[in-house]
């Protein structure tokens, strides 16, 4: 059996990850994939375990901390979820992944980025994701997004545009840096047409019908 | 005001770590100084709830993830903890520190010494402690003293005796590669005859009258 694909999707606040997620693994499963749909951090039981201890002590965790449970709850997430599934043959689709620690640890709280170079070692290893999809949208109109959901606002969109600009920034660093891995997706439009591109990424990096 | 001094005591199961941190922190009490007593996992609120987060998934954990876990939970000690206290000049006197996790993640379980050295030099840094006791017995003696307690056995205290083993050539060697740091404590006698080894090892290295 084929080994499945690992494709990620990357971006700051109110880019359309869940959303984006979503209408991809819809669009694979019609072309015949046979499909997994994650997150992060979670995406697994422990991992989403996790999940709830970074939120429920949100304003303690020091950044160098943050990172290292991400990473913890990633390793968990790869061995429960991630690989048991692309080693059947099955694709997985994640909103977020290892790059979200980078950006937001990294980029956004000041983590050395050798640090979560040398993590990032540790817990994926080989098993990079085959493809990433960067949802690029300036931090002024993702921010306004979020807020526009009616939920409470997280930890994350409370932070200062000083902060959210850097996310982008790291990010679109990320991306320059692998050009082989991601593609940059303009996710200023609307939920149809972001769609329609992240299909076109998909379609032609990793060649299959969508 | 002087910094104050850390000292860590180490070793596997029924070694008797917890009585001999709280005999030792009787007697430097009573020589005058300030002392915080401590203890890994936990030792702060958001550590110790890590430490729950451990428990709560016990059977779940890769080695390495429980590694990465350890690890942020000693970042949050460190700064919650640990740091505050020495800078005020206090003493830290913690039940386990960074050598549990090189024990029991590393030579008990197999996640490669060099990584748990990559996790030290991120979260400890500079700030490794002024004196380790390595509390030494025979695998067979601490299991039977630890099932003795009437507690429920925990995970590792159900691991095989070869795993027992492991963790006690483990600490065997850190103590033998870091002689300056470490002092290997006979911990089978009875808890006074421990508890005196243990006082002189401080007052020799660190030169308090106890």
């Amino acid at each position: 059996m084929a080994h499945g694909r690992l494709i990620t999707l990357e971006g700051g606040e109110g880019t359309g990850k869940s959303v984006q997620r979503d209408r991809l693994v819809d669009a694979l499963r019609k072309a015949g994939l046979d499909v997994v749909a994650t997150r992060e951090p979670g995406g697994s039981p422990s991992a989403e375990a996790v999940r709830d201890l970074l939120l429920a002590h949100g304003g303690d965790w020091r950044p160098l901390s943050e990172a290292l449970i991400h990473a913890a709850a990633r390793s968990q997430h790869l061995a429960e979820t991630v690989r048991p599934a692309l080693a059947t043959g099955r694709w997985v689709v994640s909103d977020r992944f290892s790059d979200s620690t980078r950006a937001y640890q990294g980029w956004g709280q000041g983590v050395p980025l050798e640090t979560l170079d040398q993590l990032e070692r540790m817990v994926v290893a080989d098993g990079k994701p085959d493809l990433t999809l960067m949802l690029d949208v300036a931090p002024e109109v993702g921010l306004a997004r979020a807020h526009g959901r009616g939920q409470a606002a997280d930890r994350y969109e409370t932070m200062d545009l000083a902060f959210h600009q850097r996310l982008r920034d790291g990010y679109r660093a990320i991306a320059a840096a692998e050009p082989e891995r991601c593609v940059l997706i303009d996710a200023g439009g609307d939920v149809d047409s972001v769609a329609a591109a992240v299909r076109a990424a998909v379609r032609d990096r990793l060649g299959v019908p969508i």
